[in-house]
């Protein structure tokens, strides 16, 4: 490790509600983990709005000026090569330098990823990069990755997410011998398109991951798995079906409950347990989507993050960097590699 | 048409609680429609179940022996050929011999897909059948297809996805130039993979779709799309996606409400408005899924199918006869692929 105390760099201008939420989440994380936090952005409007929030000045916090923002409608590769002086591209130098030792943002991740790429570039021996989420169920919670790197995918990109995932659920969530799926339209090993046929077999052969098997919706949704294997295409489809699907009948519910008198009463009497539920599956709750593959930690947050989200990613970032992520990525990528030849 | 009054062959043992289902749904469309009913199966558990639930002769029933079942859980392509006496294949015989107008069944997918090819062939100028799926949605529903017969597609087959969904929702649903869709992991019309990039330019030049490009979660779930095009491995996964999560959130809401004595309370009151709710979205009450590009009308039933669903799988399948939908789906791959060359 660079630092004694951890340096972790913040997109100061990266959520729908920026800065406040950085602003705050950056104080939290700094007083409850003793971090050292470098938020990037546009110091005209960050040091008005963190003295404002807190009038004494905090040691720990410090504004790197970095002027321009790139919108969340952007096209990421176009704009990250144009706004140089953007606040992504800040933090990602910040760790490029040493300077910091991650990088947390809840801006685009197109851009995030685009930027990392510029800079940071990838671990050697990694094919492809992967954005990863975790997705809350009942019984916690699963990694699913690829949601958007990678459109199209061969099946050793596939393998090497495998890889990466289940190091990542092991060393940052302290998962022990993570369950790995391969997400298919069944279960039974035959079952798959060409690729999928082709990641499975890879995957199954690898005596470092914990395979088991092709899994779909059901076993997903009960939990079966820690990690989820999958493709940029599929996994981005799927990630937003849940989050649509998830909506549509809370929807549904609410206003089912608001259509009449009766149900409206009754409506006020469950509220409160409805909302404990909501609460367990608040992605807030759970930290931030780990770009892997990129030679350097970045942790992305939702856009709508607030507060909570931004201190969850930043303590998350501080995991990875304290468990060597890094370090171990590349040691598994480099004897996978060469395993192929 | 063939035959005055129409026919439609059925499967009496397709679903998971076959054969009451089945008997039930056909005495209740023979009554209602007119249709005569050609009930395929086991006549020695057929002909006394029948007899149990309607001990008057019913000249518009009738069963075709056919002692084989087909297992949910059997590989398709192997025992529709060993099981040459199975109640799919009589059904297939039944539509290809001109002895029954459709095919319904509510028996194992790919085994229907299975049996439909070797006897029923493909429509001419037809690459590959499909699988359609109607979802419902609070503003009514959306067809998706492939859901599951084609794992690996290419870009023609997409296009003849899109023509035959966009006829199957003229003609049997009733919608005047259905707005079709393209799955994709953005709007944008440059998402995609490089599958559905080359899908989207070809959905796009034909003037005969009413294309309205990329479509995500979030449009298909607000009911933007009459028709959703994609891969049958996507679509596969995205079906049980979307299952799975409705399941877990219902779930989640109704443990939510037991979880306590005042919750619960109030869970008696929602209770008759959520149910009406989930009503609009039982899949029962829209009529099964058909099978497009086999040359015969074929509509499959979900699983769980219950006599209500066994009834709307035969009106669908009469409404697809009545409104020649196979003469006009061989037109239109006909002049699509003479577009090509």
């Amino acid at each position: 490790m660079k630092h004694r105390t951890l340096r972790i760099a913040l997109d100061g201008m990266g959520s729908d509600d920026y800065p406040y939420p950085e602003l705050h989440g950056a104080l939290t994380a700094a007083s409850e983990f003793g971090y050292e936090i470098l938020i990037t952005g546009d110091k005209a409007l960050l040091a008005p709005a963190l003295k404002e929030i807190n009038s004494t000045s905090n040691s720990k916090i410090s504004i790197i000026h970095a002027p321009e923002k790139i919108e969340s409608d952007e096209s990421p590769a176009f704009s990250s090569r144009k706004k140089t002086q953007n606040s992504i591209a800040a933090g990602m130098r910040l760790v490029k330098d040493g300077e910091a030792d991650a990088f947390v943002s809840a801006g685009n991740t197109g851009a995030i990823l685009a930027n990392g790429l510029i800079t940071l570039r990838r671990i050697p021996y990694t094919r492809r990069p992967a954005i990863a989420v975790l997705i809350p169920v009942p019984q916690g919670y699963f990694i699913l990755l690829d949601v958007g790197a990678n459109s199209d995918c061969k099946a050793d990109f596939l393998h090497q997410f495998a890889i990466m995932g289940s190091l990542y659920a092991h060393k940052v969530l302290g998962i022990r011998q993570p369950k790995v799926g391969l997400l298919s339209n069944g279960e039974e090993e035959n079952k798959g398109n060409e690729l999928t046929k082709e990641a499975h077999a890879l995957i199954k052969n690898d005596q470092n991951i914990n395979f088991i098997g092709n899994v779909e919706g059901k076993e997903m949704f009960a939990g079966k798995a820690d990690v989820v294997i999958t493709d940029g295409f599929t996994g981005n489809v799927s990630l937003k079906i849940t989050e649509s699907v998830a909506k549509m009948v809370a929807t549904l519910v609410k206003d089912a409950i608001k259509s009449n008198i009766i149900s409206l009463i009754g409506g006020i009497l469950v509220r409160k347990s409805i909302e404990n539920t909501a609460h367990t599956l608040d992605p807030n709750e759970h930290g931030g989507a780990p770009l892997l593959g990129l030679n350097g930690i970045v942790v992305v947050g939702h856009g709508r993050s607030n507060s909570r989200a931004i201190r969850s990613a930043i303590k998350v970032a501080g995991k990875a960097v304290k468990n060597e992520l890094l370090g171990e990525l590349e040691t598994a990528l480099e004897q996978q590699t060469k395993s192929y030849s």
